[in-house]
């Protein structure tokens, strides 16, 4: 490390220590002076701390703050127009496969850098899920911030690549801090409570949920399933937790009554029929006696039994 | 799923199974079909299935199917020429941002889609690693598939981003996979068999590792520190088997003698920092005593004590 | 095994397959022959098969099967008298540590080396656990069955010693299983459903449990703890589920208000001067302010301040 | 705890702290007033510090030291004759269970209470495995020690039962801890080096061993088993590392080539007949064409296919 950039270190840890009491916002300015800092960064070194200050602060800002930080996110950080331009130019008189390339390149708008690089600290990958989350409430009021939600459709399509994803059941033996999560993400078919819970993961149910690597104890999609000797006309039946529990191991029908995503923020960013996919080979190897796979629930594409 | 669809699936599996005696650098053809099949799934139900045969297809292939393989990447896998043109053009009359992220894509070439696709089969990470390292051993004497690496390197920077790499001591209760790979590995002070393997392990010598959740096994970069009471002059004595070993707990040197990345389809995809800095963090918190940290070793930037 | 062995063993697990529909006190008839099997058995090879026979016959016993059971375990499987008069004889005669030692083994009722091989079969500890449950229950109704709690609660001690039990933190992220027991086990002050439990589980409540590695998921005894800045006056301001979260990082008192025993089968099997212990090191290491250990809970010897 | 009980323990510790340089046998008289001290502790707790200080104590004994110290054991921690005759003169006068039972605990020793505490230490059960090992060593010179074996056989074969034993299979992926310890223990068939363990594990070889909760990385038994086509005529072929390895799925025989019991201090605590049988049970889930499973090597009542 050079002399001046360690200087230019101890001065700005030395400003974000002196950071007055929030305001505006509760401090987007810090926020963007930390993001600033980060993206001028060339080693790696010091990448992790000043990506888990940004992920600090991030966390402090209200709704006034987010909207401003959003509005310097798709202002000050999109491709440099110049830079564009002159290889949109280079690309015209040669069109090579490189030149190809660095138009790609100078079309990334800077955003892109500086989400990778808040990824490198710790909570990083949580916190760019929630970022969109709240983003995509502020959509329809300020449609000008969608090209910020193209470039985090983009990253978290390739960090939440069906290769990364781990497949787990989920059962009475998992932690409470991920069935509670279920019990809060529910939408469909909202579960009263843990005994309601209880009654859909074991004997002749089964519930299975994608989880990623970097978010602990965060499911991203689950699924119910009801295992039957016939095909269920509705899913109260399925629901009611005074139905008899029936004896799984000659079940001829899966029914997939409800399937839920858990993470706004990945809105678009679809596993659904991953996981699907996934658990009718498990159960079907599971249970040798299943027939028939079924959906009682909206599932675009995947209405009838199949 | 239509039933043209259907139709298709049925034929290109039918196909494959006809597959005759591998022939044409065992069978480039077949995996370009297969490539060319897992581009044009539109759901995401049989993608899984069709990347795992890809996967296979590849491993088949010896240095001319390879060579073939990467021309074809080359020239029909990048973007559309047409469609870059248009998007261009669309930008170029009007430069808003969204026409900014369209041209982004539309200058994407479709071999990261074809990479992202072949990610959701097992063990898809590890055969773009591996490509990698085939690509660049004929880099040299192939210009032209430069471009074929750019977009590797792109990729693996945002699947092997410091947010997913998982730090782990490597000592004598860590799985012989794993140490065994870390003798073949080391390349800077070879490591002479289990015995002087073990000697850089324990007592006054610790190892650390990164790996990522979808490498199995698999050590990405590790690094070798002595722990002593003094600067050690030279790298032989640290190395020399028969050097009595010191209790760390007063040590005031962490002398980092040896770096080793494990992946060269990794190259330039640097975490060497990130490892060097998370691995400071922690003996600083698990040895008081330590005053200073230098390397033996000529790792670019960090040769001093410091 | 020999020819005649072999012969047994066949007519024996035909007998077993035979067996009709169950009745006197759902078939302690069968039970017994099958404990009778499992002593004459001289090799180990069966030994765990027809332990797990056994366990599953004890399920099926009603209150009268439980009864007819423990009166032949009282009069069947004591030690031999004659056996027993033997080795008194031969230790008069001459009173050497062989003699004194072949009299301890003569002296060890036919039970003992029964239970040791009722515990071959899955689920065989969980069994005597709760055997010695059952017995509990009717020993004032029946005094002469005290000597089968004696040599119940001398193998338990054997097992349960503190060399193999396993303290665990258990908080938010427990599997539901185990956290569903500690609602049903507390006694003292009764945990009113999963927000209750979550309150004391975090923040400036701790739990810890001790478990044995043959009881999967069943937690043997736990305490809970509450870090404050001042010694409560009284429990009930410690459970109010209003009463405002503190900061731990500065608690000065460790106040253990509730000591909970889960199984009644080890009734006497004392481990909760050894959990207490572990518990106030542990809190000793992690929370440096602590100053005082205190108890509101009626535990013997160890009510005041220490 | 009283004043009374106070002082003794702050006395206790004082004196055990100025011990001064060790000498008889590296001070077996510390070890033995340690002992006693555990023994007179009537609350439990400090006795796992108390274990703790006598486990430390025992392992700087030499064979002088150990040799007393076997003495002592015999000699002082024998049951008392006076208890002893009491209970046999009341079991004469009535012999009901109740007085057979006291009987059996006034003939119990003093020692089997020592070692019962003795294992509340961390590191207690290990001790007890290596103090019955290094017992066995001498029994030869000392035939009046065979009493103390006794004991420790009666304790371990308690805390050995098979209920209490875990199987794993030992493969490539194990922990190098525990493979070293196999090249190590394996007598019948020597393990040359890394590499043929390694052909030891893999392909259409296996090898499992049964663990102890308590035993951490230490295998009490292994067994080696090839999967061959045919029955093989001699262990030599089987143990030559040049044998070409075959495909294990349609393997017809199952060899057992070698079983090795790993810890002297177990002898006679058998569990090899357990081991196999449920290897048996495990390879015949795993490969259903096996249809023989014989032996190669000399174990007892075990030599014939089966």
């Amino acid at each position: 490390m050079t002399d001046r950039r360690r200087q230019f270190l101890r001065r700005f840890w030395h400003s974000v220590r002196l950071t007055p009491i929030r305001k505006r916002g509760q401090d987007v300015d810090h926020l963007l002076g930390v993001c600033a800092a980060l993206l001028s960064q060339r080693g790696e070194v010091s990448t992790a701390r000043i990506a888990a200050e940004a992920i600090a602060a991030y966390d402090h800002l209200n709704d006034e703050g987010r909207g401003a930080f959003f509005d310097a996110l798709a202002k000050d950080y999109s491709a440099s127009a110049a830079d564009l331009q002159r290889a949109i130019d280079a690309y015209q008189i040669n069109p090579t496969p490189l030149n190809a390339h660095a138009l790609h390149q100078a079309a990334e708008p800077r955003r892109q850098e500086l989400f990778r690089r808040l990824n490198t600290g710790a909570g990083g990958t949580q916190l760019l899920v929630r970022l969109r989350a709240d983003l995509l409430q502020t959509l329809d009021d300020h449609p000008e911030r969608a090209s910020i939600d193209a470039d985090l459709v983009h990253l978290l399509r390739w960090w939440f690549n069906r290769g990364f994803l781990v497949l787990q059941r989920i059962d009475w033996r998992t932690s409470a801090t991920v069935l509670e999560r279920l019990i809060a993400y529910e939408a469909v078919h909202q579960i009263q409570g843990w005994d309601d819970l209880r009654r859909r993961l074991e004997a002749d149910r089964r519930c299975y949920a994608f989880f990623h690597p970097a978010l602990r104890d965060e499911p991203l999609i689950f699924i119910e399933v009801a295992l039957t000797s016939r095909l269920a006309g509705d899913v109260q039946s399925l629901l009611d937790i005074r139905t008899p529990v029936a004896d799984p191991t000659h079940a001829r029908w899966a029914m997939f009554y409800s399937i839920t995503n858990c993470q706004p923020g990945l809105r678009g960013v679809s596993f659904g029929n991953f996981l699907i996919k996934q658990v009718v080979e498990d159960l079907s190897r599971d249970f040798r006696s299943l027939r028939k796979f079924a959906t009682l629930s909206p599932i675009p594409g995947f209405r009838s039994g199949f």
